[in-house]
């Protein structure tokens, strides 16, 4: 398998990049990288770092698209960015996965104009993992894709979030519930009226009914199912908490999982090939991370998986 | 004044009602309370804690709404309970203002039918208090009265919550955000999209723009603006951050700000009385901090100052 890695996405691009992918290579020895960027910045540090040439391909790509540019604009405008490199690779077949921790919003972008969605997904999605207090680990999506949002996507997110859990988290059986304000069926906004009534009959999830936002972090449920309005508002806040206790010198071992460096990125759900974005302060362990995860996600087959529990 | 107090409400009823009552009375002569519930219960304890006869007036009720009761069904069933009991003596001008740390959906059942709402306001809202990073207070609303929103009300509860917060926590000039997902206008769903048209233009504000997830605990604005549902979510996730950090044993002076039980109680902001819902496991500072804010309410003329806000 062929995997892409942007090496100029990121606050500490590419070294940070070149790393993680010389310790992928260090454990593994299944995926062929192709190392996206400027060769003359790439190309010093091969060396330096002593990476094994025969699994490394580099591909120039001079541009690159800043943490702030627009972008739909800078997608257009810099077709040499390794972004915009990196998926023409993958609509050419010439790579299995792309993996960036660039500007987000044009890996949004160019995931979701680049590639088809997968057959019958409505509208991708985008994840993020829960830790929770019980040492285990959940999934909450759609954390910002998709801010206003009809009650059958998120009877797909539900479907997409459980595949992933299953074969990329190792959850048997996921327990799916539905963010929303009150315990019982009939309570809440219209959206998750509506979306629960959609969920209680789906019979692809295991789905256990709603959950709080006291319940987020408690082990209740696998998979969280939310409007990507709502999702984005809960990461960012758990980030944010997570940054004043360290600012305050707050430390313990739970909270340490709250540091998304550690979790590598989050795939796009739905595109037909394996997307992952990668937090801008990603550092090599999480560009490792991220390149194990495309290559779980190759190997298990997730998309052939999703479109399979969608379309049945 | 006289000031209506539930003493059957909550987990601690009726001892931590009184207990409250008569700390209160400790520090302030300016209200006659009024104090609602089973007089063979309450009559003792009145004895037992030496509470100045002169300033309370005992009200018999002797039914009690629990916790988990339907809201419209008991408030309709129990008649004699001491929140139906207390909303009659509001409607009927016996009190000034209501306090309970009963049933959250009957207090807020009653608040929405026995009281009209403030002239102009399209639909009254609760709130609750932020604990900033830097020690200061916001004000985050609405935090679950409306699930469903129309941008109108945003921009109402942006002018309400400017009231309260300049009045009854002290901030001058208070900046009203936005929740978003997104920091620059045109950023967010359809409803953010539009009450941000709206509150951009509300001369009775400090409009500083939108306030992401990562923005809420830190100090950019005061007074933060969301539908129910989004505000609901916030609230209840912040709890229970504080619950786990209390059961892993983290601890720490800033994590103590999110013991809500110190906070007192929320207004029902927009209804013609005031009405302040505590928590279920208020305790004695609980009860005193909701007399005293239903006394500061009243003689702030709160609900006045919201009225001419509005009409202007």
């Amino acid at each position: 398998m062929k995997i892409g890695i942007d090496t100029m996405g990121g606050d500490f691009a590419p070294i940070e990049a070149i790393k993680g992918a010389k310790d992928y290579l260090a454990g593994n020895s299944d995926a062929q990288l192709f190392l996206i960027g400027d060769e003359e910045k790439i190309g010093p540090l091969l060396t330096e770092y002593s990476l094994p040439a025969e699994a490394c391909t580099v591909v120039h790509a001079p541009q690159v698209i800043d943490m702030h540019e627009h972008p739909i604009k800078a997608l257009k405008e810099k077709q040499q960015s390794s972004i915009a490199v990196g998926f023409g690779l993958l609509a050419k077949n010439k790579i299995d996965a792309f993996i960036s921790a660039g500007n987000t919003g044009a890996m949004l972008v160019g995931a979701m104009y680049s590639l088809n969605p997968v057959e019958g997904v409505l509208r991708p999605t985008i994840s993020t993992i829960i830790p929770k207090e019980n040492g285990g680990t959940g999934l909450l999506l759609d954390v910002g894709l998709n801010s206003d949002c009809k009650p059958e996507q998120l009877n797909q997110f539900a479907i997409m979030g459980s595949v992933y859990a299953q074969n990329i988290l190792g959850i048997e059986n996921p327990r799916v519930a539905l963010i929303n304000i009150g315990e019982e069926e009939g309570k809440g906004n219209l959206l998750a009226q509506a979306a629960y009534a959609l969920l209680k009959v789906n019979r692809h999830i295991n789905f256990i009914g709603n959950a709080e936002g006291r319940d987020i972090f408690i082990d209740k449920a696998d998979v969280l199912v939310c409007d990507g309005f709502t999702g984005n508002i809960i990461l960012k806040l758990a980030e944010s908490f997570y940054e004043i206790t360290q600012r305050k010198g707050i430390n313990h071992e739970y909270l340490d999982r709250f540091n998304f460096e550690n979790h590598g990125g989050t795939p796009v759900l739905g595109v037909s090939k394996p997307v992952i974005i990668g937090h801008g302060i990603s550092k090599s362990k999480a560009f490792k991370n991220m390149i194990i995860l495309a290559q779980q996600m190759i190997e298990k087959d997730i998309l052939g998986k999703l479109k399979s529990e969608l379309e049945n």
